[in-house]
């Protein structure tokens, strides 16, 4: 595809918000640590401005925020601050570079929120901009609900903050109505007037749409949010805006590789969950299931991706499901060091269709299994589980392991911060080394349950990615008891590590584990 | 604002491909009983047509497109097809109306996928549409990858398929890549040819705005999937292309208030979690937190919404956290029948920030501690948790607590299908009525644990919401073991039920249920 204009400019800058309308989300609340360990991963991508917060929501807001400032960005950092002089007092008395002045523009929030007239507004508003750059503030002066206001007042109140001294004006869609036409008319007007920002919200999922028609319009700045995190249905996503102005329009904004790493850490900061389907951040953003995109993929990395996943600092990856097909299938037990025959693959292809019809997701386990079958190899289970018995609720979690390890059976204990915990360190204990034999270790790689919603019966699926060297296993597990479900995937998954090496001939001597 | 207009049309056709596209999303496999009650749900909406599946997947997928075709539902049902005749036999042998017929159009597709060439192509697409059509079936004839193939090309391959009789075409931005100004410049020519349909993907945050930009074009009917589910960042989000359609340009698509509905039956079935922050269907998109939102929405409720919750079946929340205002927490307080001062609220409100400050959500709970503690008030507590204990991993999970309730103790126990579904009994053992007195009851309405990630240790989140009668209460509890968590919710939230109970005068006899 041949590249098209949509602006006059090279770069765009970005003003991320993620530390202030991003932490405005319900249920989102960072600590002042938190804040600054996002900021400084904003700034190392490159980010141009940083919103740090809202000084006068809190002292500890106050603190995050100086603590922000204090470390000494290449981004210019700022504060929000609504159109009063205490909160211009608030930004200054934490070091900001400087402020993001918010004044309502719309009738409804000027006179129904506010309780003030047009004229009133403009007045304090070029009041406050003086005393702020008098200050030696940085400003830029948004007119709040300016998507929904009179546009010849909207021009009016943000014009006069440029007279007054502002630096920049920003069109604010604060409650995400506007359609790409309403967005045009009113930047355009605006950046005639002066350095125009877009700051725009997805209640329509209109964000990215009306950043495009915004800096087709005249604008030269973008606020947005890490993951679109914000109020509603949130801010539009900075990582989406930056990978689409780098494709589509050659235009750079930030470090891209960096921006799936910026994702996670905002992510677990805020525990908002990355969703699976999303641009960039999404865990199957780069992931190919169906036997079509599997194999076209295989083929050639670019047949079903817009762009190559290192891009954004990511991996491809394939999975298996009832979409499955040929390609994908051998390809997977290649990284196995499985080899099939035609007839072979097909009928594990077949079963592996087969589990995705009932609804469940194909691990390296499940497939290695089917294979196994398809193949009539009776494969030497090396650990198998036995008994487990937890108990928790108490001061002590403490759970028991009955394990067979070859020919023996070795039990173990152990405690832990709750039942699973304790469950996988009665594991560690089972086959840790003593007189008799060097032991086998393992790392948990990843332990994740998805989010439990319904009753307490509610059955859980656990997946673990557990590693022993270079060789590494995903295996899940199933149960309403969530103890169970654990320790069920870490020694089905312990089992295969001990299989692949068994193969390589570097299998520990786990059958001298015999119990004491 | 006034409305523009986007299109001459006034009504817009959907064709939903959650049941197809969607299910091509990695991890998400359906049965084909959650396929009819996903179908069911699409037509009730009035989803104007609905692929179902892909027939040559599995025979568990065309049992799934067979049943869904059987419901003699209002909508078109139609399923994928790839261009080889087997395919159109499989839709046959479903029973659908007709088939999305994809062919390869740009040459990476056509050349290096299916190692064919252009003419080929041509050629092989005509005998489908001829066979597909002279068989009774409707036919849509997708160009797959079209955003990338030569235009003219396209143009030639769609155009062919229509002189061979297929119904309509559709433009596909299969690993969506292009950008408004491409599929502006794509779609005018094809819909030149005649009906055309749009497919668009979210890799660079630009599948609405491609909606937007080849309805402009003059397309008249969209793909999508509810909740964007699809491959990779998924496809574009029918809920959002429905509201955007009628917010702003007065098209009629499916039934908007149902879309709300719709999107939880499809996060169920899928497993698929309704992101926060998500237009529609986001569990925040209607929940306000801010001082200044939630102050402004108790004045007005359009201050921060574009448009109100009810239009998608949903309601307004207002949240408490960090950026909590006097407004909102006088309305929290208000909701529970406790009246503060002036001085008081000031108090509450910045003990709440405080607790907000440190990265917790604010429960009603929480809340209320804090007023009683403001206030000066000594609560008596009615359930207190004194012990508990829960054995799980074996057989029979099971739990037992001693609680005290008023003056005395009780001890209880219970099983359950893991150790919280046996605290749960256990508690609602220790409350049941005796000899002694009429014992308590209470619901469980919900019970949430976000994704647990990281490491077996990981810090869990309860989240639980009980009711008795009209009351209702939320309550949070946190530890690293999951057992005590969940017990301790319950059993604090219990206890805040019988306080207001005892406000009320209706407070059950509890201190009556004395140790056995």
């Amino acid at each position: 595809m041949t590249r098209t204009q949509l602006t006059t400019l090279d770069e765009v800058q970005l003003l991320d918000t993620t530390l202030r309308d991003g932490e405005q989300m319900p249920g989102v609340s960072l600590t002042p640590a938190e804040k600054v360990d996002i900021a400084r991963e904003l700034d190392a991508a490159g980010m141009h401005l940083i919103e740090a917060g809202s000084a006068c929501t809190s002292e500890g807001e106050r603190e995050a925020i100086r603590r922000v400032a204090d470390e000494g960005l290449d981004a210019t950092v700022t504060s929000f601050a609504r159109g009063v002089k205490a909160d211009i007092d608030h930004a200054l008395d934490c070091g900001v570079d400087g402020i993001n002045l918010v004044v309502p523009a719309s009738d409804k929030h000027v006179e129904t929120k506010v309780g003030s007239t047009r004229d009133d507004v403009v007045e304090t508003t070029v009041e406050l901009v003086e005393y702020a750059t008098d200050h030696g503030l940085w400003v830029e002066v948004l007119g709040e609900d300016g998507s929904r206001a009179d546009l010849d007042y909207l021009e009016r109140l943000l014009g006069a903050g440029l007279d007054a001294g502002a630096d920049r004006i920003c069109y604010c869609d604060t409650v995400g109505a506007a359609d790409p036409e309403r967005t045009a008319a009113v930047v355009s007007r605006l950046a005639d007037r002066g350095p125009t920002s877009l700051h725009t919200h997805d209640d329509l999922g209109f964000g990215v749409a009306n950043v495009h028609a915004g800096l087709k319009a005249g604008a030269d700045t973008v606020h947005g949010t890490v993951m679109g995190v914000g109020e509603r249905a949130g801010n539009v996503a900075l990582e989406e805006v930056a990978i689409a102005l780098d494709q589509s329009y050659d235009i750079d904004t930030v470090e891209l590789e960096r921006l799936y790493r910026l994702c996670r850490t905002v992510s677990e900061a805020t525990g908002v969950a990355l969703p699976p389907n999303k641009a960039v951040c999404g865990a199957n953003a780069f992931a190919h299931e169906s036997g079509i995109h599997t194999d076209g993929t295989l083929k050639d990395g670019t047949m079903y991706e817009p762009y190559p996943p290192e891009t954004v600092g990511r991996e491809r990856r394939l999975v298996l499901g009832k979409h499955a097909g040929r390609a994908g299938v051998k390809a997977a037990l290649a990284e196995h060091d499985v080899a099939v025959d035609n007839d072979e693959l097909s009928e594990v292809v077949g079963r592996v269709k087969e589990l995705g019809d009932r609804g469940k997701r194909v691990t390296d386990a499940d497939l290695l299994a089917i294979t196994e079958d398809v193949q009539g190899r009776e494969r030497d289970r090396h650990v198998e589980l036995v008994d487990l018995s937890a108990t928790s609720g108490g001061n002590l979690p403490t759970a028991s392991v009955r394990l067979r390890i070859g020919d023996n059976e070795r039990v173990a204990s152990g405690t832990g911060s709750g039942p699973v915990d304790a469950g996988l360190e009665a594991v560690r204990a089972a086959l840790a080394g003593d007189s008799a034999g060097e032991g086998v270790s393992f790392e948990l790689d990843s332990y994740h349950v998805d989010a439990i919603t319904g009753g307490t019966d509610a059955v859980v699926t656990v997946e673990v990615d557990l590693s022993r060297g270079d060789r590494s296993v995903s295996v899940s597990a199933t149960d309403a008891d969530i103890t169970r479900a654990s320790v069920v995937a870490m020694v089905d998954g312990l089992d295969r590590l001990l299989s692949a090496a068994a193969k390589d001939g570097s299998v520990p001597d786990v059958a001298s584990l015999a119990d004491d």
